[in-house]
């Protein structure tokens, strides 16, 4: 029962508050004698950082991070790798507003019902924060996939009604030059455009990002209950505000016919390739060795800056109303977090595929 | 790394072919005391077994089953409960044909490359007898779940284009009037007209299923990595042939505000609940106390009657068409599967949370 | 938490009690390929059945196992393997004089307090019976040692103040001649005259087991938690009647010095070897090449035929006296246990292993 | 397959080198509510710490924590606990002469072999400083043992030959008293003037540490494989120079008829007890609340100040012989650490058997 640990053998264990002393993980399990890359591993953490455009959130944490274990000579060593994520920019002050209350959409009601204790500051285990944790564990886990040369790219790919259009041939590479990480210049500004207008409006707005797997090995993943899709749906689930999940024809495929949806199986430079991939890279729970894609909805951000009604821990009604430094849109910060949690998976069952045969 | 093992405190351990001498399981860490009702468990199967309607299929199989150890007096006793159900109705020899290819969409392909040697008879451990398994462990997890006063309610909500009317006041008793699971009588009548054309043209269609689970108390589920949803989605995501989950809101949140989305407490009877239930019962990855609803896609069924191109496994390119007995559609068949699943994450979570206070 | 499961990548979960239909096991994680030999897996559960000589308990079980899963044309296929185990010879009536009664050293009192439910018929989960899974799945674990040639050894070294003189060279081909598992067979046959006159006293004995692992490849273990010796030490003591584990100087080393107890490496034929080995192979927890050797002390039964003052269910005391057929020592049949004990743990960490490096 | 952490619901997963930036923890599955007793923690360290007294090593480590994580206004939230302990007093030159060298019963040559890459300062995960998070971990584990009036104290029972007499009726208010921890003051100068004459001789000595656990309520521990002791036996045989392990009446078990080792029950105010405790508390795996209480051995220290023969990572024969700082005898700065280890054990069964009934 490890609730803040992810993984089988290549398995994360996070800890830490947004306003305590920092965030934090330990990895177990990474492989010996890779070589670590602190520009990397810092570059990652930019990329969720808060700060970074105008769309996101204006909080001004640095997340410098320290390596305290398992690395020697810039090599890992197989023993656990400790990383530490300080704290720097906490404003205790913008949560006592809210100590006694339940926000609507919070887990606040949630934690203090179980634990019968809470940390009110910044939500505690719920803060955002938490992922800056698996951001740096997940840039790991991309070190070790480079090896397999396995590549993992996430983009946003709707905010709210702004939809990346399907029929585009998406250029991923430009990805990274827009503050909104849309693959499509023209879609990003639009998508930009509807959150600042969200922004000022003291609101928030959903969004979606989609990710694709490139080069993962035939065999990764297990029949039954670790089917690989399954254990990258919970990955996903598993970050703040994720509504739901689909990998490869996904919802769409309710409405299809097996003769539109099957994959067939073809020759190709002496590789095995399927006509389609409608299976999204995975068939039976295991890679085929075609492109895994999958999406993920977010929910637009529970905290808005509109007065809003709900009660307090006596049962008082109350009006309750975001302060401080928060997103209207939760998905450009996502985007280097679906992809971390990816790589976790990946790496775990690269490591887990090794034991299947002698 | 168990690939076979679903739960943390609640564990299920399946095994077993659908060309072998059978399917079964063990129940690890199913608290003492429990009353065992062999009826209900005999019920629960017979709800999955084929050859039950004529919009499934026509294999044959009893689903009579075994208790092996773990019950005394009729009660449980903390230790392993194993359930063992025989495979009565085997043909081998529908499957010799298939011995060497590869289907489009089946976990041939995968299962042969990552274990170097594969049963093809019936599929091994991709064949959907390996549900019967989950139904049966799902069924005493729906006992222990009666302790708790919490009721699991799964139903089909769409085949094809055959969509549940989201206005409808639905009354869950009427699912089981009719062979296809939907509670609504003029739905389910269109839907079982698609599966039998659909079956008719030798094809197979996607569907989805919607559960609802009511009576939980607040703070079952963990903040991080094993939000309840993210449980959830895992649990459904193994399940043969699923490509999607979505939870409260769901993919309908991307395009959703903050101030339409929020859900506002209040005080009811004494009791904390929310106006709106956008979150699904589940806030931080912890139960509310609202009911939890969430919706599954499932893809057409692989196994089709038509003629598909495919290469076999020795790279040669061939033809093949299905034979035998198959679903037109899984859907019917896979609303104890998914009650089962959720069971098994609920029982699972609620004895976890007797452990986070004194 | 899985308290009938043991071992991480190689698992084994076992369910059953003496007076039900059976016991059992399932294998999750065994590699696919390996050859299965069910004649060795017989040969084996022979060594551990009851009623083999006049030395151990008359119980009749025949131990025939059946194979229900995981096996396909002979070849592991990668999935689990379940085998059962029925019970043939129950004699419930044996019981029922003991159905409220708190035995002495038994595990009456603590398990009716733990579960408040108790299998009272030959004492449910603790009875000897159980080891027959631990056999079974251990000959497993035997087969896939013998791709990587390792071999596994154990025999009874001390039967009470009989014991084997350590100045002895043993020839471990001599143990299975005889009855009570002693590789000398003067000292055999002192033990058997022992047992034959505690038996005739209506007692029982305690007595030790000896084991040794050799061939295990360097690097098996891990540095801090799951030392190899710290998995050998909880796999033995989890064997019933187990009350101590020493490997390599064990208890003798408390009273050496550092320079009397160390082992120097030499090179020999460009192997790394140790010039003594009171490490018993083992170093920070990982194989260094060298033999594996550990002593396992088990107490003597608990039932005997005398009576004994003890209390019942309801605080009277009441007279108790062992009826039907015990073991009056218990390490002959036990040898085969503490090699599969030994072999599940070396099974484990040598997949394990595979994960280290790329 | 977590090599680095220990327990089930209350999980340790550890971390750091004596070498790098320092050692800590994370502690998941703690529960909410707990009070957090900064002085015991520190004190607890101060027990393990080096330098404390002439017959330890004169390291300077002052052993000081940081608790980054888990705690809010001095209870613990129910989320992960994470502790900090920086190391201060390295001294990496005193290692560079071992750089390439294998030191004779040293993990050298083993992690080596094992990962390919090798932190050789301070011996990398191997080194004693790795116990310091055991025991922040353990003290945290003692104060949720507190609330069930859970005790334990461990003490030095043997150096060398100095052995304490088993007939002393002991006060282990005593232990804390003297350097060695030894609960009879005559016996403990006994022990300290041995280690100081071996310190002299620049040898070390082996020992053993016994310890009692009293206050447990019935029905700790499971039946089959985490019988309570056998948790507890790998919690030891996972410390660093222990060789065996044994409980109750232990390997003089094995000399004994089952007439005298046998506890009879009776009833003493109301509570069940035993006449006798040969059992150690413990039967069928589970506690019987009567005082649980084993031994364990410890090898001499591998660090001696005598010249040795031995191999480099070349195959060069080289001699080496210890430099700096290093413990005449492991057992008085163990006993904190048994105690740790003991405390993580169970306060995890404690927790584990919340979940056995409704």
């Amino acid at each position: 029962m490890a609730a803040n640990t992810f993984g089988e053998i290549f398995r994360v264990t996070t800890f830490g508050e947004s306003h305590g002393k920092g965030v934090g993980l330990i990895i177990d399990g990474c492989p010996a004698g890779i070589q670590i890359d602190e520009l990397f591993i810092q570059s990652e953490l930019n990329r969720r950082k808060p700060g970074q455009s105008s769309i996101v959130t204006q909080r001004k944490e640095q997340d410098t991070f320290v390596i305290q274990s398992g690395i020697f000579n810039n090599l890992t060593t197989g023993t656990p790798i400790s990383i530490f994520i300080p704290n720097t920019d906490q404003k205790p002050g913008d949560y006592l507003h809210i100590k006694n209350v339940f926000r609507p959409s919070h887990a606040d009601f949630t934690y203090q019902e179980k634990y019968g204790v809470r940390d009110y500051e910044g939500g505690g285990r719920s803060s955002a924060r938490e992922t800056a944790s698996r951001v740096a564990a997940g840039a790991i886990a991309k070190l070790v996939l480079r090896h397999a040369g396995i590549k993992i790219n996430a983009y946003v790919s709707q905010v709210g009604d702004i939809k990346l259009d399907d029929a585009l041939t998406l250029d991923l590479n430009i990805t990274e030059t827009n503050a909104v990480r849309c693959p499509d210049e023209e879609t990003a500004n639009k998508m930009m455009d509807l959150i600042q207008t969200i922004k000022k409006q003291g609101d928030t707005i959903g969004g979606q990002i989609t990710c694709i797997i490139e080069g993962c090995p035939v065999g990764l993943g297990a029949p039954v209950f670790d089917k690989l899709h399954a254990d990258l749906g919970k990955a996903m689930l598993s970050i703040n505000a994720v509504k739901g999940f689909e990998y490869g024809s996904g919802f769409r495929s309710v409405t299809m016919k097996g003769s539109e949806h099957n994959d067939e199986f073809q020759l190709q430079n002496n590789k095995v390739t399927t006509k389609t991939n409608f299976s999204g890279g995975i068939q039976g729970g295991i890679t085929n060795g075609m492109p895994i894609y999958f999406n993920v909805a977010f929910k637009p951000v529970a905290t808005i800056m509109k007065a809003q009604d709900t009660i307090d821990a006596d049962g008082n009604e109350v009006v309750t109303a975001g302060k401080g430094r928060h997103d209207p849109c939760v998905v450009p910060r996502a985007v280097p977090i679906v992809e971390a949690m990816a790589a976790l998976v990946i790496a775990d069952h690269l490591l887990r595929n090794k034991t299947v045969k002698f």
